[in-house]
């Protein structure tokens, strides 16, 4: 029997502040960070890797939660975890004692969702496969067991969903085919960043333009006037051929948001991401309704499948962004693919941070292989920053991902990393 | 100048699970916790004392974050803090790093609340006040710059808050002349646990009628043979004069708390609490117009304002039960209580844990004496555990809360409570 012998979670955060990498409305200096849990098991050559994002401050505390989350585990029998990961998951999120400091939200849920990412990732290697194909080799009964339809039967029963995959199952291999052969459409939000002047805007556009790029994310919100003479110079130098769709990142209110957004009608914006507070369900419903026919985005901020389902119900967006460290891991992430597709909404991920592509692209790969009704809309978010941190990193070539063929979820740091970046002892904090 | 020196976070457990006080249908067997926060300060007769309550696994979590929080402010005025909480809620709540991990939510924002909490206990000790006598003093402009308006306008805009708070300020003072005379009604929550046997519950029962309480209430949500039975006990043992209100404590989803509530329909109940997960806004929507006229009860899990605005702007609930420790501290409390004046929806908070009662009377004054429409339907959870542990108890004679009088927020624990239940290091804890 292999045994999980040791928990370990790293403070890892990256100095992007010093150079604005990151900055926009919300967000002006982010320190782009990792809570890294590795789940070490008496196989030496065997463990699960897993982290949460963060922006600086405070990962100390996403620390303190995963190894409260994860220290459980420890003595337990490995292949009994990876067999049954939604055992793990229910064991943590129902533990009336964690789940008070949520629930399902926050600090906590994430911590627990890290803990169930890591045991993916660890049944992932042992079966020699990435995380994407082990998902893709899950039945649709198998997909539906894994996920807690407790508070979601309502919207979608586990019958209903069943359904949904068995309808997609026969055109599995043609797909994944098809993926395998071009990649999947990578957008990027390299050169939008509010802290970057007019002319570097400019010159990333048009780089953009060059590689490959069909879609480019502009960061807006912080002032009207800049916002639409942002989207003049991009549009300009992007041409008519290249999409662009911008970020509030929640900097507005509702009715802020709809006069901001009738401001961008002639830029016939791909869409708009984070109008608003990403709790505001309502707000969202309110927004998509008045600045119809432009398309609503969010979900990075959305902490948990409950409140997927009301948004989505509530047509408060119909493009829904799930990141892969923020909801409770591959469970809540399977459950989030099946409310959209329940909704005929399409999910496009968001990425970047540090870590965050290479953890999210195994789920576009799921949706796009066993899910989604249509796979002709579907793109990931692409930032060409940190992905040295990264064990196996991914690889953007012409405008798209190329699918990941090592073991696992793309989620390990490379080893070492803590000696420059582990915070607060690593060579670049101490000054 | 008064400086804050030190920051002291202290990890208290009390060991509640081992007498199943406190046991329901979602927790089984809490172990009732608080991040206890002290802030010293140069002036060593003055220190500001706060908590967060949680039950039991991860109350580290939760300290480790009020020490996040709270360590900035070392060294920094505490005159200035103390004349503007505000200033230190928008510092707090809108630092970026910090908010990415909620936003507003969970572990992370219970931490600033703590923070902001024991500003408003330091300011109200060095006016030798206690804070709800500190809440009444402001006018009602002082009241609506204490509150965040980013994300509310839509539901209510601050001159409209103003308004409603003039509306009622020449009835301040007989309104607290009333309070100071007769108590607020007392309800009791100490016959209803689910843990305890229909013996135990018929005897709590006939005590709680002898003792002036006019309302108790039950946990349900196990089984609903059960639970009809144990209303039944109850009803029969209380009489005709004295209300029931059922907890679900989350247990149920949409459909089965509809069915659940229909079938409780011949009790008359004064409210059905927490019929399902406390995100589901439009659950909670369909539940209360499905099972109308019987009230909906929610609130102590509510994040912060935002889902307040929502769930009162859907009808999803008509008594809101706000938590002293639950959301970003006073500030925050005071928005939740001008968003539930704004739906005519009753304020009837949450209490219980350890140290609720005492911290959460407070706003139940505030609200009665400045802001609450009628105050005939007020009243406040009571049981009667673990008082003696905070340095300030409550009082409840004859069915009744009586104003505390003492300077602050009634939300410190006694000295040296962590030599006993401090963890793991205290003596309860080492076996």
């Amino acid at each position: 029997m292999t045994t999980v012998t040791r928990v370990c979670v790293r403070d890892l955060r990256f100095p992007t502040s010093r150079s604005l990498i990151g900055s926009d409305a919300m967000n002006p200096a982010p320190d782009y960070s990792a809570a890294a849990l590795t789940l070490e098991t008496s196989d030496t050559d065997w463990s699960g890797h897993s982290f949460v994002f963060t922006i600086g401050r405070g990962n100390n505390v996403q620390v303190a939660a995963i190894e409260e989350a994860a220290q459980r585990f420890t003595g337990r029998d490995a292949d009994g975890l990876c067999a049954d990961p939604a055992a793990a998951m229910r064991e943590l999120a129902w533990d009336s004692q964690l789940r008070w400091l949520g629930p399902d939200k926050g600090v906590m849920h994430m911590a627990i969702g890290a803990v169930v990412n890591a045991i993916w990732d660890l049944r992932s290697r042992r079966a020699g496969i990435p995380l994407w194909r082990e998902l893709c080799q899950l039945s649709p009964t198998e997909v539906v067991d894994q996920i807690d339809w407790t508070y979601l039967r309502d919207c979608l029963d586990p019958g209903e969903a069943r359904e949904l995959l068995e309808e997609q199952a026969p055109l599995r291999d043609s797909r994944r085919a098809c993926f395998e052969q071009l990649g999947l459409a990578a957008y990027t939000t390299s050169p939008g960043w509010l802290g970057y002047s007019d002319g570097k805007l400019e010159r990333l556009c048009v780089e953009a333009r060059e590689a490959g790029f069909s879609l480019v994310k502009l960061k807006v919100g912080e002032d009207l006037d800049s916002d639409l003479r942002r989207l003049e110079i991009a549009r300009h130098a992007l041409g008519a051929s290249v999409d662009i769709a911008v970020d509030a990142n929640q900097r507005w209110d509702v009715e802020t948001a709809i006069a901001s957004v009738r401001a961008f009608a002639d830029f016939n914006l791909r869409w708009v991401e984070e109008p608003t507070h990403p709790d505001d369900v309502l707000g969202h419903a309110t927004i998509a309704h008045a600045v119809a026919p432009t398309p609503i985005a969010t979900g990075e901020h959305l902490a948990n499948p409950v409140m997927a389902k009301q948004l989505l119900a509530a047509g408060g967006a119909s493009v829904l962004q799930i990141d892969a460290t923020r909801v409770g891991g591959v469970n809540d992430l399977l459950a989030l693919i099946m409310l959209a597709r329940k909704s005929k909404v399409e999910v496009i991920p968001h990425a970047g941070g540090v870590g965050l592509c290479e953890a999210v692209q195994h789920f576009v790969y799921f949706n796009a292989v066993c899910v989604a009704h249509d796979t002709a809309p579907l793109s990931l978010e692409y930032v060409d920053h940190l992905h040295e941190h990264m064990a196996d990193p991914v690889t953007v070539t012409g405008g798209a991902y190329r699918l990941p063929t090592s073991p696992g979820s793309s989620s390990e740091f490379v080893a070492g990393v803590e000696r420059r970046y582990g915070f607060p002892d690593g060579t670049e904090w101490i000054s």
